[in-house]
């Protein structure tokens, strides 16, 4: 190596020693007759010294040449430091040099290589690479790699195998949009990049593997939001011989070796909430459940009392944000504003403050006399000094406007601390969903999912209320995981392709491999995969899939350090059989 | 889970207990009354067993109906078995049955899952998923999960960050052909699945993450011969403020871990062998040096005797194939044919055996006198009973030729026993090598190898002597891994690119992001990668990779299980601005 010792390693112990250090500039002073530099490497930071009298002034003369983020290689001696620097682990020594060799010269970042940069998003994205050297972003990368290192000890202690399933595989038109890879070998054919290794790890599973995983890349042609990416990573896991309870208590342990691994936090037994009961207390499937604060239905209560938008409300529902009576107009207001933007899509809002007096005070107290106020607030075990926001209308679209006022209001009261972790199961999803768009019934998880075997009767009649072996494991509001049982019966299969709009061509020509496999002894079997990106954004606290992947895509999907996706030449093309169609001028 | 304990861990301690097993029926014996079931899993396989006028009857009756694959589940008590099985760690207990209930029947197999199984290859890849039930197979693909695992162990215990790099990338114009995916979002642009992930790992170098790995898919889209995939695994590597003996050592290191880990041999020091004397002594840069039979040259020996052949040749060079003078003239002549083949190239073989009384008969007897002869043997260090083998031409195609020779009898001599592993450095490749089909240089690793600094002085003049700091791990024959010690200074990389052909405005199109991370700070740095899927085939013993990969494709890369690659729909088309070219009738 070109050094004896890394930039994080030497101690008071190493004093007197000749080491010889690689690194990068971090800083220079130059003060009172004493230069000090402090070199960076991945491991630390470690402070050179030089002082006019004593150190060779050619050495200094050098030194003064350096820049930011010069690359050098010093050799030096050990000495103790007169005044000690307790923030850094190599605080207590610093390096007397002797030589000192500049191995690459650096221009001048485009933006501050520290803890706190002055870069842009942009300009941070276009040198990414400069971004990776900021330790934050480092330790980012770190927790990636211990927290994959972990799922695998976990998995591997529990007799999983990792086996590697193919990215080049077929196009299917179920699910979201396939990116494609056009065959030189095969003229006007196509490869798709996975979504997920779904069928495979099935067909791992009738191969007799038991228990198998993998981390994962997996591809989605979406439009991109800012946590989305088109490539992304999945913990992927599949296992025989099991009902959904299995499956639960396995990545339970899971989870919890995580977070007791990584952040020293025992989590108990993992709550489970049903879909049902998510959807009617939180307005969502994927309940940021930190707070409380649940869903309380006020029908029974408020109809019949002369205010229209009640009386002709589906469902009238609300919460009960304690502690914030002191709510000024303006706040109010803007909550107001906040619920009828056209991605919310709430007509108004009705809050009802409990007064320090018990007496409580309604925007529609026109409506409602002191005593329905009373009843009200009983509903909602309201104190003094609560506030009540109750929004209605049509059921679904109320319940999630009331999710998106719930968040809002445990952001603002201070309820939503990343530091504080609420994990739980989501279960008893629906197997099927109706889309509007294409009128017709849609699988809720994936078409590969089973129904709960007690609502299978429901097939014909009320399709919608059949439950799924489906499972969700949701943190603070994110869907971390999902899965389900499979369905692991050639004819059960074929049902519910033909539920979900398939000819029996298309099913066969998509899917006959995996009905085939069935037939020749498939284990009943389930599985799980959770979203690594997700999962590191979590633990690290961040907002951002973006920063725990070392070079993301931009919400265009394009790297824009490397510059890609670019145009190919004429020869790729024809060896590909396939011509751009005219363009609309961009 | 459905079952109490796995077909692989039940013994003599757990006699009397209640169990309940699941798995798969692999065989059926009824004879004299008694009838046992060999139930499999993959932990192993136990016996089930019945007796007529003790079982039940309705018990035996339903065993009977029960078909090879059934997948099964079973309660019943353990008993000691009367006469013992030591092939199979349960061989000493059976499970007298209680209850057996049939989980999922299955069609008759295609093909015996069996250890020796009697489907083609045409038929196993169609149905891959019941291949992998094969013991063999499915350790494989054991062994390829302990090799990931003891890979990521070794590499965290020596501070390397496993990293994921993207996998939509640009197209570069420089190596093996790409495979690309339209950009939807973008049209007219694509992105390209990376060959491997050079340029990040060193972009990775220069954010100073110092040392990376990764196992990771890399992408070609060429012919396909026996061993090669469009897709493979790499394991990716990278170290900061290394010298190439830095390198050496470190992986070194890894390849002897794997071996004491997984093999329990103890590899000693690796030797190392220039790329020059690989070529001279081997007629290859990936010697099989399981087995001797050096080439010796013999011009010096053979020239103007008046045999035109030797006269006309470049270069006469030959091996010793110790102990195989008794070789007939059949079998001589089965090595000329050999040798003459077209991807061989050479125009005849002499020969020349070393008999028993120490006289030399050769080939060209009429050319060379019996002292020429003697002194041939002397110069192969030849024995009584030894045959040597001599070709004659063109430097480069006669080494070629012969290596292939070589090869063929050490094996006929069996010199090359698959447990015996011989693993060495080849060193000092050339940096370049020329291109008759392009007239041009190329770079003979890839264009980021630097040169050895002793060596750029013959840049202009003879750049085809220059040295670079590159090396590749061969194994028995197989360049299980390659890398060098990298360029990471910007005006060095821009000569190299201009050696290679490049424009300055194409070199700054593909990979100006490169050059311009040198001039913020890069770090001297350099890498390797191995083959993974060839590591694991040397390990496990096979010829083919295909053995070691869960879902291999064939030679025209087609995946016959999924039937991929596959049309797309025309909206898929639309959706990606592209077109099928009219592709003639096929």
């Amino acid at each position: 190596m070109l050094r004896s010792h890394t930039c994080g390693e030497l101690r008071l112990d190493n004093v007197g020693e000749e080491v010889i250090l690689t690194g990068w500039v971090q800083r220079l002073r130059d003060k009172g007759g004493m230069l000090w530099v402090d070199m960076r490497d991945r491991y630390g930071i470690t402070q050179l010294t030089y002082e006019e009298g004593i150190t060779p002034q050619n050495l200094i003369d050098q030194a003064r040449t350096l820049g930011r983020e010069y690359v050098i290689r010093v050799v030096g001696k050990v000495v103790e430091r007169y005044s000690k620097n307790d923030k850094i682990p190599t605080g207590a020594i610093e390096i007397v040099v002797h030589k000192l060799e500049v191995l690459n010269p650096a221009k001048l970042p485009p933006f501050l290589i520290e803890d706190e940069t002055d870069g842009g998003d942009d300009l941070r994205m276009k040198y990414r690479y400069l971004d990776l050297r900021r330790t934050p972003v480092r330790r980012n990368l770190e927790l990636r790699h211990r927290m994959m290192r972990e799922t695998r000890n976990y998995l591997d202690q529990h007799y999983f195998i990792e086996v590697e399933t193919p990215v080049l595989i077929k196009s299917t038109p179920e699910g979201a949009r396939d990116f494609v890879v056009p065959s030189r070998m095969n003229p006007g054919e196509f490869y798709a990049l996975p979504q997920s290794p779904q069928t495979f790890k099935q067909l791992l599973m009738v191969s007799g593997f038991d228990r198998y995983y993998q981390i994962v890349k997996c591809f989605r042609d979406e439009d991109l939001r800012a946590d989305r990416q088109p490539e992304f990573t999945q913990i992927d896991c599949e296992m025989s011989f099991v009902k959904q309870e299995d499956v639960l208590n396995m990545f339970e342990g899971f989870i919890s070796y995580l977070f007791e691994k990584e952040k020293g936090i025992k989590l108990g037994k993992l709550p489970r909430m049903t879909y049902a009961d998510a959807m009617k207390y939180y307005g969502s499937d994927k309940p940021d459940t930190r707070f409380d604060m649940r869903f309380v239905e006020l029908n029974h209560l408020v109809k019949n009392k002369g205010f229209k938008v009640f009386d002709d409300a589906e469902l009238v529902v609300g919460i009960n944000a304690k502690g914030a009576a002191y709510y000024t107009r303006k706040q109010l207001d803007e909550l107001t504003d906040f619920v009828k933007r056209p991605q919310i899509g709430a007509t108004g809002l009705v809050y009802a403050r409990v007064n320090e007096d018990g007496s409580i005070k309604s925007s529609v107290d026109k409506f409602y006399s002191p005593d329905d106020l009373q009843h009200w607030g009983s509903a909602f075990h309201a104190e003094r000094g609560d506030l009540i926001l109750i929004l209605a209308g049509n059921k679904d679209k109320t319940r999630k406007a009331l999710n998106e006022l719930r968040l809002e209001m445990g952001e603002r009261l201070g309820l939503r601390d990343k530091n504080v972790y609420s994990p739980l199961w989501v279960v008893d999803f629906p197997l099927l969903e109706w889309d509007e768009d294409s009128n017709r019934w849609h699988a809720m998880h994936h078409p590969f999912t089973s129904p709960k075997p007690e609502d299978i009767e429901l097939i014909d009649d009320r399709p919608g209320d059949i439950r799924a072996n489906a499972y969700d494991m949701v943190i603070n509001g994110v869907e971390v995981g999902g899965g389900s049982i499979r369905i692991h019966d050639r004819r059960l299969q074929e049902q519910m392709f033909t539920l979900l709009g398939f000819s029996h061509a298309e099913a066969e020509a998509q899917f006959g491999f995996l009905m085939n496999a069935f037939e020749y002894g498939a284990p009943p079997h389930g599985g799980i995969a959770f979203g690594f990106d997700r999962l590191c954004t979590l633990f690290g606290g961040s907002e951002s899939i973006r920063d725990y992947i070392a070079f993301p895509k931009n919400n265009s999907g394009r790297d824009v350090m490397i510059d890609a996706p670019s145009p190919i030449s004429d020869t790729q093309l024809n060896e590909l059989h396939i011509r751009m169609k005219n363009i609309p001028h961009q």
